[in-house]
């Protein structure tokens, strides 16, 4: 295990979509998953499960679905960073099967719903997927957050054999980042403009 | 700045629901959100802001709808934790108002909505609560992520002056701990528990 600081980890995170071939331990998986369940969970309930795929059909399959739904949004949306950059392909549209690990972030659904506020349906799922990340990247593992699996949710879950009653929040692939890839330098604007004092809209602190 | 490193601070993090009176500063304030803004986001949109809350009127109405809400799911939720304990009263639900900070964190709603899927909502804001506890926690002060005031977000939203047009995911409460209070032992099903490989349901690796 390394001894990476917390603040050097979370400084130097950035999202990685370009992968050596280099092989993935299970025992790198295992520690990256004893960090995910760490993480909070409403109520203690950890309604968590995290699907470690490596079978290079099950990942071409993965990828096929996520190039047609990166496709069809890329035309639709835009998909250009607030820095200006535009989106480009990746091992993630194009070489999925070549990604080391794909880990699965999924959740149970509980009987009763989320209730009425859907943001909150991700409070107990989303903070281990950040420890997955973390933890990746403490270990010089590349990872990034990608959801557009869920556009063929049902194809994935039929695929992966998973319950009706069971989300899937995140499908996150995981490995040593490519030559040339580096950890560190994502843009991000500035804390001053997105930190409000007592009201919204109020800048400084009183 | 602490040099806790990245293992030690995730496995030590656990909630905590009883805070000193000793003040936090400004500046510890603004070392958790450096670390907040380095999470990922969609499309690296930051569609997020934080809200920091020290005016003890503002906490003591967010804890009555807080403490509102707490006692009609008690009655009509299993609110027992996996390991038998019963979930008790703390500060959350009786004395918000000494706690010294809280942290509202918000996300601006696209403006096509997030789709079909209502659990993504929450991967571009969850990732950044998660860092914003594990910052904190490197800092030794305590936090807990807690959304039971969405059920009352129309009233938190006219308070605060919050825009229609976003979300309330998490408020955070920020303190030292209690005294007796104290990071680590937070109870976890084991890892081999909750991970799958290749299928769901198969827990040995191929």
């Amino acid at each position: 295990m390394t001894d990476i600081s917390l603040f050097d980890a979370i400084h130097s995170q950035r999202a990685i979509r370009h992968f050596s071939a280099d092989p993935v331990s299970g025992e790198a998986i295992t520690t990256i998953l004893e960090a995910a369940i760490r993480a909070p969970s409403g109520g203690n309930r950890q309604r968590w499960s995290f699907l470690v795929i490596r079978d290079r059909e099950t990942k071409r399959r993965l990828g096929q679905w996520y190039f047609e739904t990166w496709n069809a949004l890329a035309s639709a949306m835009d998909l250009d960073s607030p820095g200006g950059q535009p989106y480009r392909p990746s091992m993630l549209t194009d070489g999925m099967e070549d990604i080391p690990v794909l880990i699965l972030a999924c959740q149970e659904r509980p009987a009763a719903g989320f209730g009425p506020h859907p943001i909150t349906s991700g409070a107990s799922i989303y903070p281990a997927v950040q420890n997955i990340m973390l933890a990746a990247r403490a270990l010089g593992l590349g990872t990034v957050l990608t959801t557009l699996h869920t556009q063929h949710e049902q194809d994935v879950k039929a695929l992966l054999g998973i319950p009706e009653n069971v989300d899937t929040a995140a499908l996150i692939p995981v490995g040593y980042p490519a030559k040339g890839r580096r950890f560190g330098g994502s843009k991000r604007n500035q804390v001053g403009e997105v930190t409000f004092h007592e009201m919204w809209g109020q800048k400084a602190a009183q």
